[in-house]
């Protein structure tokens, strides 16, 4: 079934999938219209310019399929033509290394999301993981104006919590959690206080609520209807202009992946032992958007909000986002 | 006096200038619209690229004298806003390393002109100053091909005859020679035969006139007649709409940029005692545009083919060249 212009359309904030013709398939069937993937972890620039080669391959092979995401309008083209936008981010900023010019470049080759730090201090911000946060670096004020200038979205879903207040405060332009929910719902160092999702909508941010098993409440077990009425009372605090979701599904990836993305190259420690959990049975992959739609709608959206969390708010917020300062997407 | 739509425009098919306001100023004083210019010659992928952050950083700075040329349609914006058109080019493929995936990247980043080989064998073709010539290589027949797909010009300014003759047959899209003069009017190695030009011609292909002095007759001390008369026998050969200017301007720059040109680091040989030569008097920056226009006037050429050849077949060219396969510029 491939979804039209009168279908019911999803955005999502992000998924780092192991990328098939499965998946975008899954994708199409589901009226994923566009979808934030992950291209760097660790991964410095050359690294980084790598994966955006096999993503170029990737564009070559699935033409019928997918598309370069770098505006709203090829959000709307890949509606118009029941294709799916792919829009690049980096989790951390190692792929601008310690070239604050690699921001503009980065943005030409398509990244339009970036997190200022992954679980650890970084050169710009410190990590969620970290016990102290010194907020946002002397070249983290930089690299924001920077990313501001070009049209590159500051995201924090990893960060800590003084650096993420810090980042809401200094970009001139709103920045987005893409990946995350709310602490007092799901208590893990990984989600967000009262006070940042706060700050967050204040300024016309976005969350993007997680569906990664280890942020959500009873991980596996979370019913779909605990986590649609979580959405229901964040939206009564944030809005529900300010929320969408940004799934983190990590689709058929092996377990090294996931040793990779905590470990990286900064320590030795064995990461052998840690594997993906599974899961919520009702969102295994893309098909499971039917299921949060409905689930929404249970819990007492109206229809016209359950568009804006699954779909208009992310586009309003991308069309705001992704060109220079100053323009119009 | 800022040049208007209505005034003479020129395009240069070759600059690696020591950039500044004083060059940039020179140009759009005498109509240089639009500019081929060198950003890499044996830099690596990641050098190239801090070249274009380098670029990046003047296109803020000079915002009203350049802006990047990476359509045919900048080049009309350029001449429009008395502004000069940057087009990048590499004079040697170090800066795809042995990545093909290398090609796409930087035409994204705006790179529009590739040499296959520099003076030396390159993974691609043998160079100009290599004794055996085996031929476009392998990987060379593949990277024809991408560049043809993404839109990158091929150049042979530097390589070897065989070489050359099989890029112009194998290219599915006309390639340049965008410095170099008839061998036999100045019987240099970097000047090109009869047979290497009329192959070029018959496909559609460009030649850009060198005015470096080494690829001069009597080097500093041609004269811009002479220079003027060879053009005018050369147009009557390949026919007036394959021939343009490629200067070869290297106006500022100090001695140890020769050294680089011509030892990169292939070899440990001194280079210290190499230096540039003096150009000739009539053309020693942009401003010598006025008198080869001058001269071209002088031995006969018709006002719209003296426009030809200082303008409109590199326009026409780089419209026909810069997109990708199968698609208007």
């Amino acid at each position: 079934m491939v979804h039209d212009a009168l279908d019911e359309c999803v955005i999502d904030g992000l998924q780092y999938c192991n990328w098939s013709q499965k998946v975008f398939d899954q994708m199409r069937a589901s009226g994923v219209v566009a979808v934030h993937v992950t291209i760097s972890y660790h991964e410095n620039f050359r690294e980084t310019v790598s994966a955006i080669i096999a993503w170029n391959r990737r564009f070559e092979i699935f033409a019928d399929r997918i598309l370069p995401g770098r505006t709203a309008d090829d959000i709307h083209r890949a509606r118009a033509q029941g294709r799916t936008a792919i829009i690049f981010g980096s989790q951390n900023p190692a792929s601008i290394e310690d070239d604050i010019g690699l921001v503009e470049i980065l943005h030409r080759l398509g990244l339009r999301i970036m997190q200022l730090s992954y679980n650890n201090q970084s050169l710009l911000a410190a990590g969620c993981y970290e016990t102290e946060d010194a907020g946002i670096t002397r070249m983290g004020r930089e690299v924001i104006a920077e990313m501001n200038r070009v049209g590159m979205v500051v995201d924090m879903s990893h960060s800590g919590e003084t650096s993420t207040l810090q980042a809401i405060q200094l970009s001139k332009r709103p920045i987005a959690i893409t990946h995350a929910n709310p602490f007092e719902w799901a208590p893990v160092v990984r989600n967000k206080s009262a006070r940042v999702l706060r700050a967050l909508s204040q300024s016309g941010g976005m969350l993007g609520f997680s569906l990664y098993p280890l942020h959500l409440r009873a991980e596996t077990a979370c019913a779909l209807e605990d986590f649609c009425a979580m959405v229901a009372r964040t939206a009564e605090r944030m809005g529900v202009e300010r929320i969408g979701v940004g799934s983190d599904l990590c689709q058929g990836q092996p377990d090294s992946v996931v040793g990779w993305m905590r470990a990286g190259r900064w320590t030795k420690a064995s990461q052998s032992a840690i594997s993906f959990k599974t899961p919520p049975p009702w969102f295994c992959d893309n098909t499971g958007f039917v299921n949060l739609r409905t689930g929404l709608r249970a819990v007492g959206f109206a229809p016209d909000d359950v568009d804006r969390i699954l779909y208009r708010n992310w586009l309003d917020f991308f069309a705001a986002s992704f060109s220079a300062a100053g323009t119009v997407a």
